[in-house]
């Protein structure tokens, strides 16, 4: 009777994407603890970047830090 | 001091089927545990049927299926 | 497919008094909202009296001080 | 390795606010429990008030009820 | 930045079970989500069996009932 | 009205920390959000190290690592 609940950031997660992470944890569920997949729930909960922190710092700020760091690599590549 | 945390399926829940969870839940914790109700938390979680995974299938293929044997059933009936 | 979490405080809860909460929750769901009970979870967190607080105390601090003024309001009852 | 959630009702909580409470939340981890700031996740969910119950009660039903007693207060007040 | 948890009835799992649960839940946020394993935790919650309900029901009758209906299976075997 | 959960790791927190941690808790509630320390909830919940996982690795095996390279830093220090 397991209940797994996925915590991630809402960063444009597909449906596809979704069921995935649905069958890999139910499948582990199975294969490690013999558990009956009809009885093992997942739940997956997206959260705004804003409302997740790491650091003390929001999410949405380290992407913006991520994606600036990125650019600047790009734009100091040697062509 | 309870905390109850309802978790269900997004699918059409009214505030007042709410407000009927929050008062079941309430008495619940009052009259077998002999809880004070003001110090008694019910948060109700409505989670996507994307999001939401049995037998390692989205609650939204499930509820496809079930529509579609409904229909089945319906147009099979003896007239 | 609803998941029910009772969080509460770890105080001589009794099995019986588990299954009634379990019962209970699970005719909610049932009753308010036509859900199927052999796929609705119940799961009852019982926390350290130590690691739960509220306005800023630790509930093992609030039940001491609940202790003394019971105690103290029967000394003083007129015999 | 500490994980924090905050969960409050949805009323307006600005962008800056949440971050006050995940440097706040972070700062507690790091000063109180010598924990790594790096591997300290806070997570806030907002709750709409119509899903969150106290005392039995809907919290858009106590809201409503709160402003309706300052109102009421404003307006019997002496010149 | 995910976090994971996986709530599961108390039944003799074993420290390598729990091993395998940590590794593959993470494997499924890196080849599914492209996150990084470092910032990956997964929790691993174990409830005893008279805390969990299904279908209205300790997990503890339900597994001495399982229990009795294999004994009676296995004497009812022709030899 | 909120409810934190606070999950670490179970390493010997005492309950003086406790203590700490739920005030700090309480407090951000009160100050940054304005709300009522009475209607706040603080929960800590700690989890064997065997159940936690980093990276895909039980807590308790990156605190040997940590001890062994610790012992190792000071068996090689200058004297």
């Amino acid at each position: 009777m397991p209940y797994i609940k996925v915590q991630i950031t809402r960063e444009n997660v597909t449906s596809e994407q979704k069921l995935q992470i649905i069958q890999g944890a139910t499948d582990l569920m199975v294969n490690i603890l013999n558990k009956d997949p009809e009885a093992t729930f997942v739940v997956i909960e997206e959260v705004d970047t804003d409302n997740w922190g790491v650091a003390g710092e929001q999410v949405t700020t380290l992407r913006k830090r991520q994606a600036e760091a990125k650019k600047l690599a790009e734009a100091n590549k040697p062509k």
